[in-house]
């Protein structure tokens, strides 16, 4: 029974350490601070393995920091599926790691992992070039610590509704413009204005304002159409823009919303805008 | 007698079923789903029908996937023609069907059929590519039963006067900006800054900032200007998207008021901001 | 004494006509639409007659069509200035029609005809180019009678110190931007970023957005620098615009603030941002 | 005692007059304008001096200024250390002094002159280089007198927690979207989108909507995710720019808040947006 105790103590000290807790506790500061390193590096790794002549002069030492790292995710991984059963929310031996597994964030540390492990068996070619992309995922990992990653999907998560709705206006206008511009310039310039999809591509590039120049219009009535669509249009791709900004805005302040608020509100000035709240 | 009633009442059937009314009626949401799945996959197969490759290998099922919706379209339009007359709106069998087939969203539906069989009069080779551009239209079909097609016609309605007077703005502007640089680039590029409409072509791009790069000053008085014309511009040309962004987020907050208002106030934080009011 | 009363009648009735007064005034009205419409056709001449194609066919009548319009905004002038002494403000046969010609609209109605005269005179060839570029400038003469463009003088008027204070700030920003990539990229691209003052363009260019592709980075820190300049300097380049683009819809807002406030105030409801102005 | 008292007393006087108090004194003024005006001829001359031209004809008066300014900025420096203690900061003859040369304009005094001073030291050729760009931040002592420029620096203060979050997202969605861009163009542009990095830098280019157009995907694919990573990217990217504007606007509005708000309550006007509060 003793050995039993000290086994929970194990799986409880485990599981504290893993999930930053209170802040006195510097084991599991250490903890964080480690796995975040490890994440940024390995990140940090894998874009400048891509460089080829830093490819070819420490490929080695890259693919073995990268085995190393891996391992070490690994065991992170095991002893997170292993202890999460100190936690409430997944009770039971089994069906709380099978809880946990599925959770968001597991998945994330499991595909941190699964493609190095996947390399090893006889796969297509291409699954393997997939597998490496996936290595960049990794940097997921770090949102478990950094409020900025949270920050994003929650931004997209509460601004779903409008996000859609604004996509939809987007596309109905995109596949307008993107039609009159074909049937405009088609004729004089066959190679570029190939089909509507192609248009499509000159559509966004102009309405997002990008303009990289590869494709735009040489004839009078297409230049002429081109201006108004970009003069009008441009207000229908800034929406997602904007709401996404305004969802950002919103998530920021309620992060630190003591900063200007509380001298605010002694002078009697409502602290969200700095006006006053009564005239009186 | 009973003929009659029975004919009424398939008539107002009819009507009920095209009009989706209330949730519960199940006949409807499947006419409608039909009908907009119908219009998604004819403006798809119209959109991919102009990529050369697609239209020599599919050409033939593309068409006839065409004549078959057409004619579906057709029936649709001839029963909310026939039953429009149960609606309020559209009393009298004559004078009613007429005010009907007036009305914006039945014009759209004519619009949608219309060019399918004007293509088999004998008419110019041009009418019959403007006809083929028309059926790019028929997405506007999707206008009844998608809140963001709506949306779009809703703020440029409301947004109309203000619009107006920022277009305006925008064309004193441009007309300036282009006619200065006209002047100072016509003798370095007179291929590029050929005219003052052409010079109209490099404002539009450079004050909207799309900057496709196929018309920009190179000489040192035209660069000078055209610094200072992008750097104030910009804001002038940034106004109808301004416009339109906001027109769209005030839409998109009357459709969902609720939302955020009714529950935040019970909760005592700030419906405005979603902060609390008072920090007892 | 009859003469003079007469002759004062008519001075009286050309300055009501010529300064559009009240909605009645049919002659002023028609007055108004003639001077509006010869002025935009005079600007679209002035447009059109630079495309060579159209000023090698119709050359001499749109020289005749300037011919007659300058004669009309001659005779008007001269009206202008002959009856403002009937107006409060120009009182004094001398002294007022003195303080009336320096006024901004006399200045710009007389700048509208100037150019014309002066091109008889012996004149160099450059003074002549300019004159052509003024009659550009005849379109301000519609100030007078559209709210778009007084819109925009009283915006700049009205946000003077804002835009000095960031264009300072944008000053300072684009000298120290441009001067770290002159310095990191003068080497690589001795011919593009030749010296400070051609990296201030790719400074515009890039801080701007509209990214002509005509000059940037291609060393490494060059671009490493340059994005991080994008990723930053961006905000400051957007600030004028925000003025700007604030300060018009603070003066759109000004002109129809009823459209949106009545109905809000009689429900209790601030009628500025639609929230409830008391809570009890 | 007499002679000590003096000395204090012209020591009390050089730091007045080195740091603009009140209005009235005017050998204060005299010295701010004319440091003032020595810089940015400084900064001028640094700027076209770069130009080769320029350099070839006029490069010796340009450097005998630079000569004499320097030592002009010299003499400023030592006096200002010299008085500083006469202010109540920095008490105490070498404390006192110590503090006043770490605090940050009087390391960009030092930082003004220091380079010149070191180019006659036997330095490397790549230190002259640097050292010579430094002389573009003299414009940094601008900062004492000009209130654009110390807005710059406020508000990047005020918004550092937000601007370190957003640009947290931003990295992590510039990786993201790069390595997946990485992975469907590199097949098809083995030299543009040579790596991650390389395609890092048509990320910043993309999402920042500046778009030069050397780099962009050619692939349906890689056109296809572009298409969606710049909808929905760009609101990403807009964020910095955004609060930065935000923040720019307040410093702003605190700078003069009498002018919109004090004449207002009077007047019965809402003070927040300009309208009357009652229509009675």
């Amino acid at each position: 029974m003793d050995k039993t105790s000290f086994y929970k103590k194990v799986q409880k000290r485990t599981n504290e350490i893993l999930n930053s807790s209170n802040d006195g506790d510097i084991p599991s500061k250490i903890c964080d601070i480690t796995i975040m390193t490890l994440v940024i590096l390995n990140v940090l790794s894998v874009i400048i393995g891509t460089v080829p002549s830093i490819k070819a002069e420490y490929g080695t030492p890259l693919r073995k920091f990268e085995f190393v790292s891996v391992i070490l995710f690994s065991i992170e991984y095991v002893l997170r599926v292993w202890s999460c059963v100190m936690s409430e929310l997944y009770q039971g031996s089994i069906r709380g790691r099978i809880k946990y597994m599925l959770s968001f964030m597991a998945l994330i540390d499991l595909l941190a992992i699964l493609p190095f492990y996947l390399s090893f068996m006889k796969v297509d070619l291409r699954v393997i070039r997939i597998m490496r992309l996936f290595r960049i995922f990794r940097i997921a990992k770090l949102g478990r610590y950094t409020k900025g990653l949270n920050l994003i999907r929650d931004v997209f998560i509460d601004k779903k509704e409008e996000l859609i709705l604004t996509i939809v206006a987007m596309f109905f206008m995109l596949i307008m413009s993107s039609s009159v511009m074909y049937y405009l310039e088609n004729d004089a310039q066959p190679d570029q204005f190939s089909s509507i999809p192609a248009a499509m591509w000159w559509g966004v590039c102009t309405l997002t304002t990008v303009g990289y120049g590869d494709l735009y219009p040489i004839t009078l009535p297409g230049k002429i159409v081109a201006a108004f669509i970009s003069m009008l249009g441009i207000g229908m791709f800034v929406l997602p823009a904007g709401i996404l900004a305004s969802g950002f805005e919103n998530a920021l302040n309620q992060n630190n919303p003591d900063k200007d608020e509380q001298s605010a509100t002694e002078a009697g000035i409502c602290p969200h805008c700095g006006r006053k709240l009564e005239d009186e």
